[in-house]
């Protein structure tokens, strides 16, 4: 794709023991609600086995890719704790914005939603745990996200915390996440065109892809200019389209194995996605496309080449993945 | 219960005024993700269904009790647009806390939780638009929680948006509101002791009602001395427990059109409750002793007594409500 030296597999490796290092230590670890009271154990053990051993953590990598884009020339303008507070920041959102992607696959899975049984080559949390259980560890996967933002006494500014929740809970809510599963519940079935189908998922995937870029980008010294955010932002809808776009061709060229989820489900349930709605071809083709758009953002976010190498390098990796 | 000639139901009324309008703006109100794409109109309704026309409010007149118990003397040391800053974020946490309460109402009365049809007088969530819109109804309102916390350019300082988050987040999540109810699907049918009861009923309903006292003390123009906030929080854990132990009470006394809910579902259910622990007498001389201890804990908090009026009305009609 580009013909820097830039490693992904190595970035990716570095990248993810910070990640997963982080989602253990604070995924309910500690598992006392005070020294007295142990915490649920059930709940405890949904949430972690919710959370840890799976998944291609694509949301954290986007978050600690766009934050290593923004730290440009901080070394000399910030003093050494300032430059580990922001980088704190960004590590605490990479995992809130993974604690609220879990959340909604155990929510998603359960028999009232996909009444899936398989996530991530696991029995889901619901048959492993049960239903009630599965709900609880939902629904405190997400408070956790916006716990892990703002510990007391961080080293980051407060006024990035608070901003790290505005966009999060953005990406997660109404008029994102949520939103978009509900378009999508409302429409088994239904023959959607392009525009539909298009908005449905830049809500209820792209949304919180998107927003991890721009949690990463909030992870900087001093507010970026408007069109370096113009660009970041235009790259997290182009990718969180093309996320979905590779998706829908997946559930249709890979087997469950492979994907590590049940595989063939969008057509087994009457889904519409873009393989029914464009055919094979164009939906590679589209992808291809969406790629473009993503790296052509960049171009103009007047952000150095070298900063951006995560960025790019995950892009092409979202639309060139085999699973 | 006091010889002050404080007027609780006209404070209510302006308050909940407030509030209730600001909840009816705020709860998916607009409707449109943007111009050309409206927000899923099940998701939007299930959503305001679930908050709007219905339930006491405690938990923002708690919110707003305590932003007036620590304003004391803002008004020379500020200037009105910072007192304004600080009174918009109260309001904000309020209705954030009503969110989650009304959210966790949405979940807990699902199938598989309590599978409870009637709440507030009305026919449930998951009844009355199905259990897939009930499911991301809830998960919707408690992002929108977290969002209405940190609007963009708020007047509030952004330290107090972050820690309102935080302490939204501890309450509503693992070791709060949704632990508790992890600890109450595990009791069902065991003998808990009078300890395993309580604590349960702290994490369940207390931290959320105390996390809603301390969000209102956190509006403050400066952080608040240690004994002052140690007093706030020993009020909030004992109105909390309170609240519990007369719900408890009212189950097995009052009927279910006075309750707006099902009564006498925790025998139901054989479900531990303070009344079959202790017996009735016993958990109506505890409900007064805790008042006791949230009114004494006032008396400790070297806040004006004018001040904290509206606080210590709320915890008599907590004690002796009716419904």
């Amino acid at each position: 794709m580009s013909s820097t030296a830039f490693d992904l597999p190595t970035w990716s490796t570095q990248a993810l023991a910070r990640v997963e290092q982080a989602l253990s230590d604070w995924v309910a670890a500690g598992g006392v609600v005070d020294a007295e009271h142990p915490a649920p154990a059930a709940l405890r053990e949904g949430m972690r086995y919710a959370v840890l051993d799976g998944g291609k953590r694509l949301r954290p990598l986007l978050v600690l890719a766009a934050r290593e884009a923004v730290a440009t020339g901080e070394a000399s303008a910030l003093n050494s704790a300032a430059v580990a507070g922001l980088d704190d920041a960004a590590l605490r959102a990479a995992c809130a914005a993974e604690l609220i992607h879990a959340y909604s696959l155990v929510h998603d899975d359960m028999p009232c939603m996909d009444n899936d049984i398989l996530r991530r080559g696991k029995p889901t949390v619901h048959v492993q745990f049960g239903e009630a259980q599965a709900l609880l560890a939902g629904d405190a996967l997400q408070a956790l996200a916006f716990e892990i933002l703002t510990p007391e006494g961080a080293a980051a500014p407060a006024s990035v915390q608070a901003t790290l929740c505005r966009l999060l809970a953005q990406a997660a809510g109404y008029q994102g996440m949520a939103g978009g599963q509900a378009i999508d519940l409302a429409s088994i079935g239904m023959a959607l065109t392009e525009e539909e189908l298009r908005c449905m998922h830049r809500l209820k995937t792209g949304a919180l892809l998107q927003g991890s870029v721009m949690m990463g980008a909030a992870c900087a010294a001093r507010p970026l200019p408007l069109a370096t955010r113009n660009a970041l932002h235009t790259y997290g809808a182009a990718l969180g389209l093309a996320f979905q776009v590779v998706d829908d061709i997946l559930d249709v060229t890979a087997d469950s194995a492979t994907l590590g989820k049940t595989a063939g489900k969008d057509a087994a349930q009457d889904k519409p996605t873009y393989v029914s709605l464009l055919g094979l071809d164009r939906s590679l083709a589209y992808a291809q496309e969406l790629l473009a758009q993503a790296l052509t953002a960049l171009d103009a976010s007047d952000l150095p080449h070298t900063n951006t190498q995560a960025l790019r390098a995950l892009a092409d990796m979202v639309v060139n993945r085999s699973s």
